[in-house]
């Protein structure tokens, strides 16, 4: 056997389990707001447990020490995949999503932390299911830390090496224990960061339950609301420059919130990808801002509030919405799909390209006229002061290659099922940036729901490739991946 | 001085009493049709060529031995604008297109053999300066033959020395000698075909100067037609087989053509950009074929063949038009879009990326996959059997990020004037790859004519870094080109 499958399932089991336990959390709003939701949530716990349960129990195994490189790879696609099918038992049995194309779309979509929906009125909906839908995000959102911080920069994935010289307690020499370690101290800041929005939420006078939900999908850059105006449903400016706060917090690399945490400020803002974002943010927001008070949108301080707003969404690929930034002008809607391709800092919650890659990849450019000019000099490129391998480049490079040859296919694929062109560039960027809205007939106001179910798999897909860093899922597609050694 | 600016200006000198002499050629249209653009032409025609004198005369200095590899980059950016800027004298003198802004963007999409048009009626339009319009592309493919076989190569631009190895009687030792060897041969190559064409042409039944025309513009890739329709005005498929064969032709690695002429198929055939090209324009013509078909288009050998015409047109950036590719479905539209960024082969008179490159990126792509599983093992490259230099791989890469932060820069320059959205990403597309008909309201049935004035100059820069291959112009923006060493 080329695998060792036993330790596969048996991680398989264990996140099954988990998941199973996470559903039982949505209970006590079933109870208190007394929906009908209460059976359905028991019943998909009891499955997804069970399950578990008997992947768990049948593979007997030592888990930690068995692991290598491959069935990292199998375990990260396989764990998403199964936390999506299992997960999307709670809609079915309530009937709050009947069919499972939906349902599955609705899931991934909560896991993967992008925010596409296919639901239409979320304000009706059973409130334990309305929080299960939210705490796939959140949980999406932790696992993509542990995986983007502790596990991909040893699989090598898209230049993740980049910044595990940053994080604190990360070698690549000894997996397991680090992983644990360095995971602990990331979940502290996670949940720390959630609980003091849902706190100031709460503050800014939304009801318990719509703060807790909304902390859960602002900390993942999800973006679930359980309005059906998404954050425009709240006027108050206190919500939303709280939210646009914590959707930047959540779009920062999360070594970076660390440092921050223990006052190593002068760390933080020596990090080139963070200044980067924090200037990017700012001046894209006070541009754009400026272009739609000039345009007549509303007040001064709305125009810039919405403009930041809708740009730290999209950059950290979030998906709130206060505003539907399509129906500006046509140079606010291209730039705003321009800004789909960022996608927040590594080893944050964001989703998509991530900054450090763009930072690269254009210093690389650049670098590539002198290397013209010179052609025997030697010009490395430099990030935070220090050389970047010629290996991780290629890397970067060719991830971004990659998510730009997807993008095609995936745009062209959509299109066949006779979606028109901006609803399919659209629909393709935003789900495979894990953002949420797109433009044309999937923008900002509209929803999923009317998509052929054929693009539906299709956008499950890209969101599952978008999520999983690219490599981590299309290398299972190699046939020397399975191949023996 | 940091510059031998005397050898720029007499090289620049001798490119206008070239253009001046070009201009006389118009002559004999202009008096067998008795139009009124004989003064016009005669007028152009005087200024072109005693700016050249003057230019030629007053610096005194060998040319060939002084060149260094600056000078060659302000050469070949200035000569293009040199000759764009005096082509369009015709035009203005004649008051075919009065204004400055139109007249110039004409003349450069000839001169880029774009074949974007801000003309709407060319055949009211005196036959001199049609001709001079068709012959600026005619002339323009020519440059680009020259400069991407022989002084490209020895610049190092974006992996150009790829196929230096593949090219007759090239070795980048010996500069000036070789570069008048090899164009040389590639021009007899090129008035060859051209003549060719115009005899199959007129056979098919078009009249002498429309054949002329014709086949000048079909060997540039350039795209200018003298019917309003494009090849849509001529039914007869005999006439539109011609044109497809000799737009295939003419997108060919000019070397590869060399060996053709000589027997060496094998070669050819070896050639792997060549295989890929051939393969992939039967490939998406026979599929958009049989779609457009079943769509009910026309009859079963009328799809293939508007399928075939439009997929070699854009991949070749010619961009004739034989029907409204983007009147079928979303689909459709979408995938002409990105056939706008394949980009013909290398050392052909084609604009765009350029297949190999594709080809390259695509290869390294998948080559990353393998390295991830084992970093430590040496995974080249590998194009026609031969591993490629990590330092050319990185080039086109760099060239490829450089062509997309063009693409995305450009967009939103254009949209910021109010364009659509759609008009936006299609203009960008079609003149940075020297295509001609854009998507969206620069469709393969409209013009250029009604964009505002400040597009037509983002446009006409455009067309020219594209034609350029980007490096060459944008270098001249870095500071380091203009630093002393």
């Amino acid at each position: 056997m080329n695998f060792n499958y036993r330790v596969i399932l048996k991680v398989l089991g264990i996140l099954l389990l988990m998941n199973g336990a996470f559903m039982l959390l949505c209970l006590p709003f079933s109870i208190y707001y007394g929906g009908g939701d209460m059976y359905a949530l028991l019943q998909a716990s009891g499955i997804t447990s069970l399950a578990g349960l008997i992947l768990f129990l049948f593979t007997k195994t030592k888990t930690n020490n068995d692991l290598r490189k491959k069935e990292g790879y199998l375990i990260v696609t396989l764990g998403w995949l199964f936390m999506s099918f299992f997960g999307c038992l709670p809609y079915i049995f309530s009937g709050a999503i009947p069919d499972l194309t939906n349902a599955f779309f609705e899931t991934l979509s909560g896991f993967s932390t992008t925010g596409a929906s296919v639901l239409t009125d979320v304000q009706s909906m059973d409130k334990g299911i309305l929080f299960w839908r939210s705490l796939t995000q959140w949980i999406g959102g932790m696992g993509i830390i542990v995986l983007t911080v502790a596990i991909l920069p040893l699989l090598g994935i898209g230049g993740m090496q980049l910044f595990i010289a940053e994080a604190p307690g990360i070698s690549p020499d000894k997996l397991a224990p680090r992983i644990k370690e360095t995971a602990k101290r990331l979940w502290v800041i996670y949940c720390g960061l959630t609980a003091l929005e849902l706190i100031l939420l709460r503050m800014g006078g939304m009801t318990f339950f719509d703060a807790f939900n909304h902390s859960l999908t602002t900390m993942a850059t999800g973006g679930f609301s359980t309005k059906n105006a998404s954050i425009a449903y709240y006027h108050d400016p206190f919500i939303q420059y709280v939210i646009i706060t914590f959707m930047f917090l959540a779009g920062t690399n999360f070594t970076m919130a660390y440092f921050g945490f223990h006052g190593q400020f002068r760390k933080v803002f020596k990090n080139e990808e963070f200044r980067f974002y924090l200037t990017f943010c700012i001046a894209a927001s006070v541009i754009i801002g400026l272009i739609i008070f000039s345009l007549g949108h509303d007040t001064f301080e709305k125009s810039i509030r919405d403009a930041l707003f809708q740009v730290v969404s999209l950059v950290t690929t979030t998906g709130f919405v206060t505003h539907d930034y399509t129906s500006w002008t046509s140079f606010i809607t291209i730039v705003f799909f321009l800004l789909m391709f960022a996608g927040g800092s590594a080893g944050s919650t964001a989703g998509g390209v991530k900054l450090v890659r763009h930072i690269l990849l254009i210093k690389n450019s650049l670098q590539e006229l002198k290397r013209i000019l010179h052609p025997s000099a030697i010009i490395p490129v430099r990030l935070n002061g220090k050389a970047v391998n010629r290996d991780i480049t290629f890397n970067v490079l060719a991830f971004i290659m990659i998510y730009i040859l997807v993008m095609c296919f995936g745009a062209i694929a959509v299109s066949a099922f006779g979606i028109d062109f901006n609803t399919s560039l659209g629909a393709v960027a935003t789900t495979l940036g894990n953002i949420g809205p797109g433009i044309g007939a999937v923008g900002p106001v509209d929803n999923f729901a009317h998509l052929p179910n054929g693009v539906k798999w299709i956008l499950s897909f890209l969101m599952l490739v978008g999520r999983l860093e690219l490599f981590t899922v299309l290398i299972l597609f190699t046939p020397y991946f399975w191949k023996k050694v």
